[in-house]
């Protein structure tokens, strides 16, 4: 598995995408993508911004492709995407982890759509107003404007994300969703039982809408820093068991260089005054040390290696480190026919 | 002139496109410039809108493009233009009188212009963080922000707008532009002496600067509601012999059925709790009824007529009344080659 070359973004011919990496703009974290063999990858660009905020923040991401057009390239459809890879350039697609960009207007997906918001959650870790999240006490559903916001995201071509979104929520999404959706980085609940993971149910109604799972390597939902990379690749294993090998990709949830201050924004945002962990706890509450097999996105290449040990095939392969989502992407981030 | 097919948009095959009319959105205008033989208009979709105000408007517009997309067709490009007009539907560019809705941030220009504004004024009737307007007693030109602003709409392919702007800094921006820059609804002030209107440096300046002016029908910009179709058809022959023939067109400024309310908000937005006449005046204070040659835009065959009867090749009267509105669409639109 050393033939990846440095900054050629290509390990062995592979498609690699990241279901969801790099919160904010900054070069390091591209180098590390690239070294990684990422093509492509999800940033998230918001948890708790409002409508104003979020203007300003892909202002400054629209000025971060301009400077650095040699090198990245932003991707709003399955073209963009393509050229992309044709180019060497590492694309990048934004998303935000929270409706909250949208408000109370419905009007605003379209809005944020042609911005190139193109991936947005339902809820981050509290109810929106769309539904509940999965550390909310008790998820009441989607709400009314919910139905109305998935059916409007469906119409433009966005897609939806419930990585964070709670059981019921969920559900009716996927339910009221007349488009696969995504859960760009989360486990089977089976296997880690984190609260952040998915139930047999959810994964298997997901199958059933020809979604997509983006495994994640995040501690705090598998078992902690210490998980193994053989522990990790047993999980990817299992769940294309499950839902079938064109259903299964990787969400890394590698969050670049946070400071504290941003972990508390990302956790706490206006919602509180007291400490809130996320999936953190109070005796864990710091963001964990990754695995020392998944230091940062250069890292990719172990999840190659590890895959093509257990005798996946490389097609098989390829699916899961980019290809499911490339095809997700390029079909997702179509306007719907009418 | 009876050959105006009703519903066709074709008068004797000639390219017609409007300045800036159409304030908001709704089909009775709409039918009124089918009837009218226009293809296209610039659309006034804001005066006072700071950034969030700004979205919840284009939202609206999207909409109303959604739901009758059989008739009209948004125009961002000069490729959605000849769209429009091979289809046969009205083609509506966005603009807006103002910069407000950038607020004190320049990479708001690119958002708006990804939003589709492909229009925009330096100033409505007041300073605006850019420069001042023609009602201000003194006029500083272009600001710093002013600068770096008009640079970037450069850039990003928004056309600069001067009609409401001030004697100074309409000079500074047709300087710092490195683009064509546009007056979409003015007169020449030695015809007609209303402080909107341009001096002879101003369109002097436009000239060489490759720029256009739409000469405009508002009553308070000609002489009242009783200048007849005669003396406007002289001020277009004027100005064609001064500015060349490249450089006219028309820019009807009439709004839809404009409720006092709105007026209001035209002319006082938020600035303000005394009355403000706009171009009007105390004794002259409510916007005035139009020539009988212009009830509206239905009307535009009335100066097609007028430009025919004084011998203006066939030629002549299509770049007048549209041609040369769609050449500078075509080129103002496109980003700026680096």
């Amino acid at each position: 598995m050393k033939k990846l070359m440095e900054d050629t973004l290509v390990i062995d011919g592979l498609e690699v995408i990241d279901g969801v990496n790099l919160n904010n703009e900054g070069m390091e974290r591209i180098e590390e993508l690239r070294k990684g063999g990422v093509q492509c990858v999800h940033a998230c660009c918001g948890f708790w911004d409002n409508a104003r905020e979020m203007l300003s923040k892909i202002g400054k991401w629209n000025r971060f492709f301009q400077e650095n057009g040699e090198i990245i390239k932003q991707v709003t459809t399955g073209e963009d995407l393509n050229q992309a890879i044709q180019e060497g350039k590492l694309g990048i697609v934004l998303g935000v982890q929270n409706i909250s960009p949208i408000e109370d207007e419905l009007a605003l997906v379209e809005v944020f759509n042609k911005l190139g918001i193109k991936i947005m959650q339902l809820t981050y870790n509290n109810q929106s107003l769309v539904g509940s999240s999965c550390y909310e006490e008790v998820d009441n559903g989607l709400s009314r404007f919910g139905k109305l916001v998935v059916k409007e995201m469906n119409r433009v071509g966005m897609i939806i994300d419930l990585s964070h979104v709670g059981e019921k929520t969920s559900l009716e999404a996927i339910q009221t969703s007349n488009r696969p959706v995504a859960i760009t980085h989360a486990n089977p609940y089976w296997i880690y039982p984190a609260k952040r993971n998915k139930s047999e149910k959810v994964l298997s109604e997901l199958r059933k809408n020809q979604g997509i799972l983006g495994l994640c390597a995040y501690p705090h939902v598998i078992n902690g820093p210490e998980t193994t990379l053989d522990e990790f690749i047993n999980m990817i294993m299992e769940t294309i068991d499950f839902m079938g090998i064109d259903h299964v990709a990787i969400g890394s949830d590698k969050g670049t260089n946070m400071s504290n201050e941003y972990l508390k924004w990302m956790r706490m945002g206006r919602w509180t005054h007291e400490m809130d962990y996320g999936a953190g706890s109070k005796s864990n509450p710091n963001r964990p040390p990754s695995p020392d097999w998944f230091k940062g996105p250069a890292d990719f290449p172990n999840i190659v290696e590890g895959l093509s040990k257990k005798g996946l095939s490389k097609n098989d392969v390829n699916a899961v480190m980019g290809g499911n989502w490339k095809r997700f992407y390029e079909e997702g981030f179509k306007k719907q026919k009418v």
